[in-house]
């Protein structure tokens, strides 16, 4: 396996962050910058940034570190008022540089960029139609294919061409695009994936993937980008369209609220870090274990070993230290240093587990090949008992809309039931919370995308088509 | 200010962490790359390992994190079963990288690396002394100063010299030693610095600063190096000599409690995590303040809230979002920018103050830079009132000791009294844990330095010297 | 002016090099690289290469110098047969890496690359027309839209698509084009610039700008592609396609000669090492004044000063030593230090010319910024007299097939009299070869193009329209 | 073989270049630095410069080209008006960061910064007495020995100090040394390597390798700093104080005139271009062969073979092309490029040596491994003979007095008769220059080292002590 142990984890992998500003007075480029530099935690492998005058747009886009690809003099040559941005997670290693966001182009309506945080599961129709019609595609990206269908678009605005597209786009998007004069904000029908606008405090407003994003720039999210809308952030007001008819129930990712957003984001209203506590709590409710002490892994897991803590009076605390600054290393241990229980990423806190009955509260469980080496640290360090609970269903399905959760080859609740999966992790037990579990702890009966764990997905998705394309042929 | 307030934290510095193995069975170089990964935290400027087989000693340091220094083919090049590490703070830019440690020599005795955790507080007479005798000194460090003593100091062994040198130097020292056949650990007469020995699970030992970094090497702390001994890591038994009278009681740093050490060390045969909870618990019994929410300054103070919620029954919550990828930025915001709250470092999970009397956990407060900032950010979010509580008295004098906390002018409980400081960052109260309260929660009446609380050094300090030097006449 | 005239000199600048290879049994890339190489002299700024196995196209390109851009393991990741190669001289810093070539796109017929040397005269209407057909365009470049053209040109075959669109394309172009199995080479209805074609010794072929990166491959060139073909690399034998009617007679550039070529190049039948060493005997001829010695300015008029001292029996000596190292320096001498003298790029001999009448042999005067200092370094140096002789006559028009020697405004001999020059740069003769001298060592009464001379241009060309575009919108 | 035949030629190393400068009105770090791009020729491996400015020191420097290690904001930190710089050839990779120079240290007198070119015989055991008396040292430079004895020297001045470590020193040095307030200028007893000062035009002194160096600063060598002579550059004059007793005859190196120097320098009296060209002339008359062209091995030979050719009659012509942007490249031919000729290095101007008898120009063979591919090009490309004439006797001793041409077993010449050379090369005949011949055309008797030629070398030399010392123990 060419994969590095160190700097993996089991987890879904989200695609990325955006942002959108208009500041009327205001230094645009550092704003982005700031903004994105707060949705790092959305995708580390590339960013970049494109902003326009009125009449000129510029960009700068590279891989790495928010922090690392932009410098004082970079952003110095980034002027304008208008500005997007774009922080990216990515799998593939070769074509990286090529397909960093946001995309820029010139069209006949001038230039264009557009930074896209999704997944369209009818790209590879989209991307056909384009190259039958002559037009050339240099990356592999939705991104790209959809800059290229809006340079084509019929419509007088726009808006109107925005509009057009997104009648053909199907899947997940949260997009803003940026003209030589304009940032508009838009998301598809289902709503799959946040998008949020504030009101910048000396005039001119913000979009983000993130209302902690918009919180570093000053200022609080407004409202939401609803389902099938575009909002345009003008000088006075936002002038919202709405594109295409929202579908009822629309198709929130759950996984916001899971694993994904920082705490401190709301997303449908309610705070992350809230509904991440009462997943606990729900979780506690059904999870039927005796136990001393309730760790979490952290990070994500902490709110929700609060709630399990709380509402079972089994004591919260502190099991794992996580090495902070980890970074990428390309050095990984010998096979006899391995044996030897080297780990690098996680630390027990022994005196903590040991002799103990430990509960330990994950977010996921994707592949189940970090889960085992956790619970064997514990073990090492005396815990006497070790019980996993998850705040979320079993994941046996793929994502078709923008998550990296693997296929289904690679999915360990597809192909082995619970019993199977707690003797492969070597776990006492293994609770996952129930899907009602679940909504209960989000407050809503419907509205949230599950397909992950029932097959049932919000579009119909083309299986082949959706992994079919542009790779096979450059790289 | 030249500084970069998103980098910097109103914590001391420590000056290191410090690895040596010798393994006869292993690929030791990757050993001491991944105790060193460990102990990340203790430094973050620069790191270095030299190795030695038996007659070649070879050495890579540079300036960075250790996972951007070391890469497979350096670690390939770092032949031998005998290896010392440092990875190191530090507060000057310009001679960064001459001042990155091991420091390796030639001596008549064959070749010598030594990796050094501390201060000495007669380094001007010694580096004067060497410079009267003839010897050229190349950088503005102890090290160096060390290193060069040992090359011409009397004794018919290492162990020999090493004792001889120990018995001039005067201050804070952790030390591993590399010659071309072994390593050593030695340890200053007050103990002020950690250092612990594992037994290698495959044979051999590792001392390290921290028992983390042990036991990702798959070992636990066998013994500490106790003050004033040598220990030599060999093949069959640690050799330990008492090089000089330990002095009675020790000075171990309390700060190794409160704020530098990982959770998952064991200092003075206790629990860093258990120790931290318990200052929360000591601080309960010394605040005098009602309140709806504890919540920590991440991520140090995270235990002690923890124990300071158990104590008064007022419920822990998370109430700031850290960035996690922050990394270093040479971006500034602007003016503008800075009045309309742009914030990096930190967002406040608004839900969980609002409205709300909230007690602010840290662990000490030393220039009084950020307190401010964070309680507005605090305010701003909507926290009713908003004590501070921190896990140490006031630190008003300047540690001679190696721990960077500025100089009396820098330190702010040098200068204004307790109200002062509370009105200066605008809490609604402010309380310090008292000096018994500290020793109560650590356990123990007496062995511990508490020389920045009460100005009360363990060891004569001539404030002059302590501060000049050869950085006055090379850069 | 923000130019650094240290890495500035007053030659004409050409735009690439190219290669292509098809190689059935052979390391295709490392060929590639190899060919590249040989031609860095006709761009420094970028490079790459691109490689088709026969289904699968990968590339890699970036800016700097060949052996910068290219490691081991990045040609290991370029597998297969195929292959085109570009390197590229460039005027615009911003946008370098987007301009960088080949471009690789996907199209409906599967990947394409395609690698220029040249400049389309009429690429603002033809980029106008692809924005109106809807197409976007990520670059500046002619690249991108030849390529974008192609993969909407009409036809059954590359061969048809690239003769479709070769009828289309007004100007100078010389191409190398890559598919999944094949490799393409062309060349415009007027000849402008170089392409031959060499036979390697195990077989398959390999399309060059010169003859000297063939005979890096080892192998001679067999024929040029001549104007207005297109020839395939196949296995068995070269196909030939006559895609436009050739222009008759037809414009080779004959800076070729004077300038650009390496002098082991062979263009239009003639070995550019010898007709340079014709350039002088013809400017030997037309050149009245006395002196003692003739010095080159180094390199590309040392043939001709060798040329020019044969005719004269003056003889021939170096005079100039030109600094090999000089690469790119960000300094630059103060005012004070310039008034000194400080001279980085050239220093003289000073025997050589100390008391002598010195005919100084250069090839060519674009802006005449370089000229006068050097003139004053052999006066510094003790000569006498200083007598300047160009190659060529006095470029008074701008290129606008490719060669970058600025516009009107920068020319000085487009506003300035031959005696207002001489005066400029303070020679006490000047004299340009006259266009029948340069024609008549180049052995050929016409077939060249001489619009910088004359401002005849072999195609009509609409100034304007070769100036606007992409960059006013994007940078 | 791991050497890397792309990069490497067959010519003997220079050591280095150094410069010094006192400037009292001027940017004196600026100066160095043009002062040391002048003299990259000298050394491409690292380089550096210190500054002082009458009270501290600092010094910036790297390994590279001086192009690219320093940028305006280094330059912008070395304040001062006293300078040294070096530039470095080097053969040892591992410890090359280590080896640059200046050295830089701290002493009892204050800060000390050396530059060297040369090589110590004695420094094994000037090594050895170091250690001895204790002192560490921290690489395997002559340099760092030459600067902590210094530290340690008696004497009330730092003239006197240096007076009496040149007592200790035997063998090649030219040097220039940096106090807080002072340049020195300093060189052996027998005079091996070149030391000029020239006099600024704004006031103060230079001290450098090479006249073309001075002359970049605007001024002319003034005279050279004689065998034994310390030379103080001050403000109002130069202050001259003859530290050792010149060894008589002198033993200037005879490279700097066959190879080493810039055509431009000036050394004992006499124009290097001057001399390489009665090389040539002596050469002719003592090659018996006919021929009709000479061709120079670019660029040193190009002097001497225009000797040649006035002294025979035999037209001059460029043979070989030299690839100018050659850099270094990781990139190796396969073998089976390799059969096919595949060559970087040099190709061949084919008519020019078509059916013709060559003969071909050289400086010197070290270890005949690029000659017999250059004859083979030749051959390939049509010529009918190729003879080979050498500017110098056969080298059949190695040199300790710093010139890298490998050791007994490297050179050719030590080990194959005149005439198994010629074999192993394929040349048709092969001529070097006699001793005789080659002085007569540097125009004197004696004074000169003709140590590799003969093996009588002017110092008596502990070969093995030459070669032993510090590489063996640490690297």
């Amino acid at each position: 396996m060419n994969d590095n142990w160190l700097n993996e984890s089991d987890t879904p992998h989200e695609e990325c962050g955006i942002i959108g500003v208009f500041a009327p007075n205001e230094d645009v480029a550092r704003m982005a910058f700031f903004g994105l530099y707060t949705l790092q935690h959305r995708g580390q492998e590339a960013a970049g940034i494109a902003v326009a005058d009125g009449q000129v747009m510029s960009m700068h886009k590279d891989t790495g570190l928010v922090a690392q690809i932009f410098r004082p003099n970079t952003l110095d040559n980034l002027k304008g008022h208008y500005a997007i941005g774009h922080t990216r997670y990515s799998t593939t290693g070769s074509s990286l540089a090529r397909n960093a966001q946001p995309f820029m182009i010139e069209t006949m309506h001038g230039p264009l960029a557009l930074a896209h945080n999704g997944n369209l599961v009818n790209s590879a129709e989209l991307r056909q139609k384009l190259l039958e019609e002559g037009v050339g595609l240099s990356s592999s990206s939705d991104t790209e294919v959809m800059t290229m269908m809006l340079a084509r678009a019929k419509g007088k605005t726009w808006n109107e061409r925005i509009k057009s597209c997104m009648q053909e786009w199907r899947g997940a998007y949260s997009l803003v695009i940026l003209t030589r004069d304009c940032v508009y904000a838009a998301r598809d029908a289902w709503g799959f994936r946040p998008l949020s606008i504030g009101l910048l405090p000396h005039g001119g407003f913000a979009a983000a993937s993130e209302n902690g994003a918009l919180r570093t720039l000053g200022c609080e999210a407004i409202r939401e980008v609803k389902p099938g809308e575009i909002v345009t952030l003008s000088e006075n007001a936002l002038v919202v369209n709405q594109a295409v008819k929202p579908v009822n129930p629309s198709a929130r990712c759950v996984f916001e609220f899971v694993y994904f957003a920082r705490p401190d984001h709301v997303w449908d209203g309610q705070s992350v870090h809230h509904v991440r506590q009462r997943l606990g709590e729900e979780l506690a409710r059904e999870t039927r274990v005796e136990a001393d002490v309730v760790i979490p892994v952290p990070d994500s897991a902490i709110p929700a070993a609060i709630g399990f803590s709380r509402a079972t009076s089994i004591p919260f605390n502190d099991g794992f230290i996580k090495n902070r600054y980890i970074g990428r290393t390309f050095i990984e241990p010998t096979d006899s240093l391995r044996k030897q229980g080297v780990a690098l990423k996680f630390n027990v806190i022994n005196e903590n587990v040991l002799n103990k009955r430990v509960i330990m509260i994950d977010d996921s469980i994707v592949r189940g090949n970090t889960m085992g080496p956790m619970i064997k640290l514990l073990r090492t360090a005396g815990a006497r008992e070790v019980h996993v609970a998850i705040t979320c269903p079993p994941i046996s399905h793929p994502c078709f809309m923008g998550v990296d959760m693997g296929n289904y080859d690679d999915l360990i609740a597809h192909h082995r039931s619970l019993d199977e999966i707690r003797i492969h992790i070597q776990a006492d037990s293994l609770t996952y919370l129930s899907l009602d579990g679940m909504m209960r702890a989000v407050g809503r009966k419907d509205g949230y995308c599950q397909a992950c764990f029932t097959g049932i997905y919000p579009i119909d998705v083309d299986v082949i088509s959706a992994k079919t394309g542009f790779e096979k042929n450059t790289k």
